[in-house]
Parts: C-alpha cells; structure tokens; sequence
C-alpha cells in the first residue's frame, strides 16, 4: 500500500523550522511503530525535534499517536477516584512506597505502574522486590480487583502501553537524543495517560541527583507535562522538588523499604514526611477530595494497614525481616564541623557501584546493597563519628563507591540555609 | 577490542554546539565504515552538523578522515601537470565534454573522474555513453596509459575512493541530511582530494536548475570547499555560475554530446563556449600554465583532436552518427514577443522525465532523449515557431514533461538583462 508522507519531507520540514502537522505526526509515529521509518530516519528527526522544538500542539498530539500505539487501561468501572503519581528519578526517592498505601487510605486509588532503575537512580519495583516474597508482574484482572479490595497497587507496567515510545526511548538513548524535552514529556506523559488514571501529579526533580541539573529546564519540563496532561483531559498537577541532596537516609533497595515502612509508623526523616504529604495533597485534591488532610491519616496508623495489606496482595510478607548486607564500610568525619553539602549524584553512584542499580536493562541488582547516611547538611558533625555507611553483599565494591564520594561531601563552619524539598507548585 | 570513544558522546558534543576534537572525527568516521557506529547515530550525528554547523579545522579533519578510508590516487608520475574540474550539476551541463580536451590540448592533463545522473541534472558518464562503443570503466593502468598518452581521460570512479563517502552519502539521501554545507563540501573534496589531481577548479552553481537556490548558500559551499582544497594542498579555485537557465541549447544524452562537438568545431551556444574558455583558463592558471590562451587553442582545433583521441582510446567512434530519438514533439510559442525567462529546473524536469535521468541508481536511461532550445533568454520569437523540441523513444512520456514546461518559459515585451555565465571567483 502506497504510505501517505514520505519520511524525508517530514524531517526536513522539522530541519527548517516548521510545524508538523497533525496528519504528519500520526502518520510518522505509527509508520516507525510499523518499521517504515527506518530507526536512522526517526533519529534524524528526534535530532531535529531536539535542536528546533516543537510547540505545544505537535507534543500534544505525538503523545497522543503515542497513545495510539498501543493498549489504553480505564480504572472507570472501580468504584474509588484514581490519582498516579510520575517522579522524573532521584536519589533516595522511596516516596511511592509510603505515599500509594497514604493516599489510598484516603479514599483515592493509586494505580502506580512502575519501572526497574538504570544508572544512578533507583527503580520502585527494585526496592520493593528486596520484601521476601513480592512479586511486580500481575495481571491487569489481578491489578484491578487489588485496587477495588486495597486501593493501592505498584507494579509492573505491562508491554502493551504505547509500544512507539518503548522503541523510540531505546533509539534515543543510543543516538544522543535523550535530553530533548518534547520527546522527554511525551515519553512521560503517553504511558501515563494510557494507563487510564483520571489524575496526576508529577514530581519533577532539579539538581545534581536529577535528570534536570538545571531549575529552568525542569520547570519547561513540568510545564510542558501539564499541558500534555491537560489536553488529554487528565487533571495534571507538577511539584518541582530538589534533588541536590539525596531524599532521606537512606540510598539503594531493603534499606530505602525500611526508611519507608518507618514513615509510615509515623516517624522517618522531615524531608521523606514532607514530600510524601505534600505530594498525597495534591493528588487528593487533583481527584476532588481536598477535605482530607493526609496528615492526620499518617498518624493515624491508617496508612500502614494498607501498606501490609498491598505487599500481602502481591505475595510479599509486610512482618519478615529485610535482607541485611554481608559487608558493611563506615565513611567517617575527618574533622568537627557542619555538614555543608552532600552530593545526591555522588551517593546516587556509590549506591549503584555498591550493587543497588544496573548499568544495563535486565541486569540483577542487590537488595541489600546501599547507603545509609548518618547526616544531612545542616547536621553538626564530631571528627571520627560515621557519615555514612555502604552496603554491598560483594566488597571488592567499595573502592569504586568510595572514589564515587570523594568531593561529594563538605564539613564546614557555617551551617546551609534549610530550603524545603518543594520548590514550586506548577498547575494549569 | 576496547573503542577509544563513545558514539553518544560524540554526538551530544555537537548537539550542545560544541566542536568535535580531530580524535573524535577520526574515530567517528572510521567506526562508521567499520559499522561500530550505527547508522541512527550517524544520522543524529548529521543532523547536529547540520544544525549547528561545523567550523574550518573540523570540516578539514573530516574531510582527511574521509580520504584515510580508502585509497588515494597519484599523479606525480606522469610527465604533465594535472587539473580537475567538479561541477555541482546543472540542466544542460556538457562543460566537461568540450573542456577536458580543450585544457590537456593546452598541455595540462584531466584525469576526470565522473558519476552517473541522479534526478533532473544529467551526469557526465550518461552523456558520452551516447557514443557508440564507448565505455566508462577503466582500470587505473588504463587511466594512467591515457593520461600519458592523450592528456585526458573522462571515466567511472573506482569503489575504493573514500568508501566512508559513499556509506554516508546513501545514508544522508534517506534521513534529510544532504542540505548540511560541511558535508556537501567534504563529500565532494573527499573524492576529489582522493583522486590526486594537483589543481582543482570547482564550477558552483546557483539557480532554480541547480542544488543551490540562493547564491549566498552557493557562495558559502563555494568557499567551504576552497578552504579544504586549499588545507589539503591542492590549488582550488572555485566559479560561482548561474544556473537559472539551462546552459546551451540542449539538455540531454547524444544531444549535448553533439553540442559539445560545435563547441570543439569552433561553434556552439555563447554561453557554452564562455563557460568552457572560464573553467579552462582558471584550471591552467591553478596548474602554473597561464601564459596560454585556451580561445586561441580552441580556434585552433586541436582541442577537436584531443576530443577524438580521447574518445577513440576509451572504444568509442567520435565520427560515427549520434543515436536519433524516435518520436519528436514541438513546443510551440503562442505569441510573438521577447523570451524573458527560460527555466532551467523545468527543462530539466522535462528532460529527465523523457528518459535522460534515472529516479534511482541503476536505472537505464535513453539516449536520445532530451530537451533542444530554439531560443534563449533574449531572443525575439514569432507566435507558431518551435521554442522547444522534445526527444524521447518512447512518447507515452511526452504528457508528463509538458506538464514539467508548464509555466517554465515566459514571452513577453521586454528584452531580459543579459548576464555572464560567471557571477564571481573564489579564491584563497
């Protein structure tokens, strides 16, 4: 059959600056989906889409041929709202592990499809795979009756979810085009879309531990997702959150679960407690219940029951103790002082050089392996007193986690200003 | 065996505008035609070239980069100086025909390595296969015996001149990428640095009929490619010529062939005869042979001896009758008045559509097919004379090269500016 545009014209159009229209669009993300663009032609175009742009009616209809692609859930027939929630991947970011069971102790579903780690940031899935007996993979029958029964379900996204984008995101990572923001959110915001969730609230992550090293960059990121959400008619709501120091105490698998489960027995570090209410608000007030304050439905206990009764939907034991590292090491404090700085990028490495993250899909990972960090900047610091301590099950690991920490650390005189995690609110 | 560098390095150095070190492009290109580099990271890798440009010293490398993957001819050993001449394409563009003889009858040899035409320009090689018997490929101890023996040789260009070339070229052609300047220049350096002449005059053409639309872009590949001849040690001068209007009076196969005949029997179109004596005179000036006027060598007809020798050495007959096409049809003027415009994009469209040019490699083309001018830009016409007579074997294509004529040619009161061939000359 004769094809409707030829792949050149429409990468030259994007070349010179133009528009695509929407007919151009369809018709390239399926013909690439059906391999008539070749891989060499769509990368040529991402290339382009990168250096010229695109606005904000082409994203809005590449993530919808995006969509397209594939299969597209509909959590309609349940008979709670439905609210997600997408971080952009940081170091230390548990946050979906106490926030799911929180948010639907609050009466609103959380149908959290997620993915395993690559390179420095951790992958939910991972973390939660170091529970004794938890399983990712369920049907989309099983995730439905977990999510009318419990209200909360973090699992494994299926195959069948904008099959483009999944080929697309491996093209680009091969050919230097990762970093364009167009391709960026339209990644992000196809999967999520077609998983069928009637909200969503990003947290998009600024600083060194984060994709987006730069605020300006996160934010037209943030922004652009929004107005993707929006025009597909999904509530869409973006924190834009700092990711300069690691989240919490904790960096790697079993150890991040248990920073986790502390969180939800009421206690965990301020900034973990901070984001996971901040993000549960919005996301109750995205799926139209504002009255409730996440808050109080912490302390309450309530969300802890959830928390067990989820891991138990999916096979895992909430009461077994955690997977503890073979070998430990202590990074100690040369001097007295304030810890000035800690470096989310470097802890984020030492983690991954310990076992806890791949450096390739399909790679094993350890649950144990981690960093548990005794300070935070601010903390007042004693010369011979451990800053952090790594796990790994396999100890010729540590001489390359360790060079991964030299200068990611400062003890000083003066001790930094406190920001709060959440730097702005980005909404419609 | 470990790579020195990373594909998405490379191309992420100039995505962010960065230039590429000499190590980088020497990789790059030899990992390319090695296959270590894919072809969608060498197209994403074009478009950021072509996007955000390339300076002097990284267009050089790449061009040496270019040559360094296959072999490099050499001329020292024949007892003349050498001169090539490389034209960008245009609509009726025989120079060459007329041209080698003319400067090897001045004492400077042609090694003229030619292609095949691709689209609406007609190639070299398609033009004299229009004699009967003669043949293109000839082994390089034939090109050297010819050289030695007759001063100049039109011929194929063997598959071992800068392979990297050919592999990018093809890969250029289907990702949108041919429009980028550093790698039109250096494609066409490449080979003609690697053909080992000693001076090289470059014919750039700018105008509907030609690749370059707007002088300042021809100006720009024009100096482009001066630059690099001149980094590699080649005297390069280049012409800027106009190519709004077809050269000559005829645009095809044995047409121009017979055209080119005229000119080497001392008659022939003005504007031919200036372009020929132009290329001529800068290709004996870069060859240190400037004390000769090549007008006085072509009056003298022993250009027209070199011609036949030329001819007869490669198989072929110079005074055998040229093929005769088997239907005709006249494009006739509806009006009296003054031709004012003559396009040379639709002359060419018309000719290749009647069977002179090929859509794809390897097509076979006619001939005998071609567009014969009865006027030019300037000249008076009377309502009912042929402005135009098509040729073809075969007249079911008759319809489609009308409609390429349509609009194409223009009569009206005033008499257009007459203007040389020869819009200005770039040197170093």
């Amino acid at each position: 059959m004769a094809e409707q545009f030829d792949a050149v014209e429409i990468i030259a159009t994007k070349r010179d600056k133009h528009a695509l229209s929407d007919a151009q669009i369809d018709w390239v993300v399926d013909a690439y989906t059906r391999g008539v663009v070749a891989d060499e032609q769509m990368s040529a175009l991402a290339m382009a889409i990168l250096l010229n742009g695109m606005e904000r009616r082409e994203i809005s209809r590449w993530t919808a041929a995006m969509i397209a692609s594939g299969e597209r859930m509909d959590f309609s027939a349940l008979s709670w709202p439905t609210a997600d929630k997408h971080s952009t991947g940081g170091v230390g970011d548990k946050i979906t592990l106490p926030l799911a069971p929180l948010v639907a102790a609050c009466g609103v579903a959380v149908p959290q499809l997620s993915g395993r780690g690559l390179g420095h940031t951790g992958g939910t899935l991972d973390k939660l795979e170091a529970i004794p007996g938890w399983r990712a993979d369920l049907s989309n029958e099983e995730m439905f009756a977990q999510l009318e029964d419990v209200g909360a379900v973090i699992c494994a996204a299926g195959s069948g979810l904008a099959p483009a984008d999944k080929k697309l995101y491996a093209l680009r990572d091969v050919t230097g085009t990762v970093e364009a923001i167009p391709l960026i959110a339209s990644s992000i915001m196809s999967k999520k879309i077609a998983e069928g969730t009637g909200a969503l609230v990003l947290d998009v992550k600024v600083g060194s531990g984060a994709f987006m090293k730069h605020e300006a960059d996160a934010r037209e990121l943030a922004e652009t997702m929004v107005a993707l959400g929006t025009d597909a008619g999904v509530t869409t709501v973006a924190l834009l959150t700092d990711m300069a120091t690691p989240l919490g105490r904790t960096a790697g698998n079993a150890c991040e679960v248990a920073e986790s489960v502390e969180v939800l027995a009421g206690g965990g570090p301020a900034d973990v407690v901070e984001l996971t209410v901040a993000l549960a608000r919005e996301m109750l007030a995205a799926a139209g219940k504002d009255a409730i304050d996440p808050a109080d439905v912490l302390a309450s206990g309530r969300a802890m029951d959830v928390w067990k009764a989820m891991i138990r939907a999916q096979g895992g034991d909430p009461d077994a103790p955690l997977p503890v590292a073979k070998h430990t090491h202590d990074v100690v404090a040369s001097t007295d002082g304030t810890l000035t700085r800690l470096d989310a990028f470097s802890v984020g490495v030492a983690a991954w050089r310990l076992g806890a993250g791949r450096s390739r899909p399909g790679e094993t990972v350890q649950a144990t392996a981690g960093v548990v960090m005794h300070a935070k900047p601010g903390d007042r610091i004693t010369a011979g007193q451990p800053l952090l301590t790594l796990h790994t099950d396999t100890p010729e690991r540590f001489e390359r986690a360790i060079e991964a920490l030299e200068g990611g650390y400062q003890i000083g005189a003066e001790a930094p200003v406190r920001h709060s995690v959440v730097i702005d609110t980005i909404k419609h």
